[in-house]
């Protein structure tokens, strides 16, 4: 459910409301509430928060997160208690709503773990390929920075990734919110001018859950999003003009890793 | 408790290991180990990891930290359980050893709202203000971007002080994490450009936390940090270099912000 006006106000009475825009950190949230409903029938409501339109700028928004930031939700069953940040959403979300811990951990050094990679993802990942994505459309040192920072991130991830399925949990490890939180950031590698390819144990995992049916729902929410990378090749395709982009946009990545003397180090 | 050798394993073998250096994520580790220590007797052990010749890159290091950051502690009382990242060292140590809740909470209500401002410290003050530090003294666009980016943060940390003496509690707050993983990083605002007389409330906030005994100590954990603000007046007095370098700086500061037409925004 969404409303299509521009948003004014919160539009829903019980339940959880989602405050979203189809970023990296606005699926974060979308896809464990979808998997919360899959899995429990907890459902939701959702509106779209266009950031082009500054809405999250708005003072019924900052009211539910002072942050000014998408995603941001509202829990209309604990007196509209509303929660910003996509790590303590992910938090918030199964301590209340996922009590066989589906998606979370019972284990006190299983909670820490997850704790540990949402937190990795939510100060080095997210941050750094944000900065990727800015600058690697623009100026080559800080694209050097970001990009290489990034590099250096995702082979932190391969590693982790390399005896095991899913971040943390025992043997091959288990599904959770560790894996939604940096899942929805290598969901738009392609983007930042990074190559899967180059992380074998990163790009199966992202093949694996991207199968998942609430994770194909989440990424829909609130419409589907033309920088995730599943969208690329069909752009690359069809529009002449963002293929010329990105062959310049290759070139001059790699004119900067040369300029800069870039050597991919990790971890 | 300290090695000044080169580190090059772990030396404790019973309590916390702390591995740090004197940078803000670094004092948010040392000041929750020093207020756990004053409150409950809890004591600690720490090795000092020049991060300017790269410790924190070695085999042994990344065993514990896997991306080659500091801080990361390990805690030999429960089998070498090791943690990283700022966020999830802060949750951890009250978990484990603050029986009474006095630097976390009991109430679930509060302990999102504590989860959602150590994120967005995590996510949002500490790498723009991180990036902020880096170009402040290099080139203007990026200066542009992220001091003014760090000027709406801490704009946002303002208004959340504005009737509060702390950022999450009851009533005027309690003391808690939350604060911790923000003042460390308020504590260097000088060296990235920003100016507390412009966020009044910020300024009351990090005087009452810098008095605290425990932060006092943390704050020397593992050696003095020339770049905290308390530092700034006494090298802007006795380092005529320092001195010089600081007024160009505050001038190409001021023009970066002419020429990217900026105007402060917060929330």
């Amino acid at each position: 459910m969404s409303s299509s006006a521009r948003p004014t106000g919160l539009i829903a009475k019980s339940g959880i409301e989602l405050l979203t825009f189809g970023t990296p950190n606005g699926h974060k949230a979308s896809i464990i509430l979808e998997e919360l409903k899959e899995a429990y029938g907890k459902d939701y409501v959702f509106q779209s928060i266009n950031i082009m339109e500054n809405i999250q700028k708005e003072a019924w928004f900052t009211k539910h997160s002072p942050n000014g930031r998408i995603p941001a939700i509202v829990d209309h069953d604990r007196n509209e208690f509303s929660v910003f940040e996509g790590a303590a959403i992910l938090t918030y979300l199964t301590r209340h709503y996922d009590p066989e811990h589906k998606f979370c951990f019972a284990d006190a050094d299983d909670i820490s773990r997850a704790e540990q990679w949402v937190a990795w993802q939510h100060g080095g990942l997210g941050p750094m390929q944000g900065q990727a994505n800015h600058f690697y459309h623009r100026i080559p040192y800080p694209t050097q920075r970001y990009v290489g920072e990034s590099e250096r991130l995702y082979g932190v991830l391969d590693t982790q990734l390399k005896d095991r399925d899913y971040l943390v949990g025992p043997g091959r490890g288990k599904y959770s919110i560790a894996d939604i939180a940096s899942f929805s950031w290598v969901n738009v590698s392609y983007f930042a001018g990074l190559d899967l390819a180059q992380f074998p144990n990163v790009h199966r995992w992202w093949q694996a859950i991207l199968e998942r049916p609430a994770v194909k729902k989440g990424l829909e929410v609130p419409s589907k999003s033309p920088i995730v990378n599943s969208a690329i090749p069909e752009r690359l395709e069809t529009d002449k003009e963002f293929k010329e982009k990105d062959d310049e946009l290759k070139k001059k990545g790699e004119e900067a890793k040369k300029q800069f003397n870039y050597k991919f180090s990790s971890p």
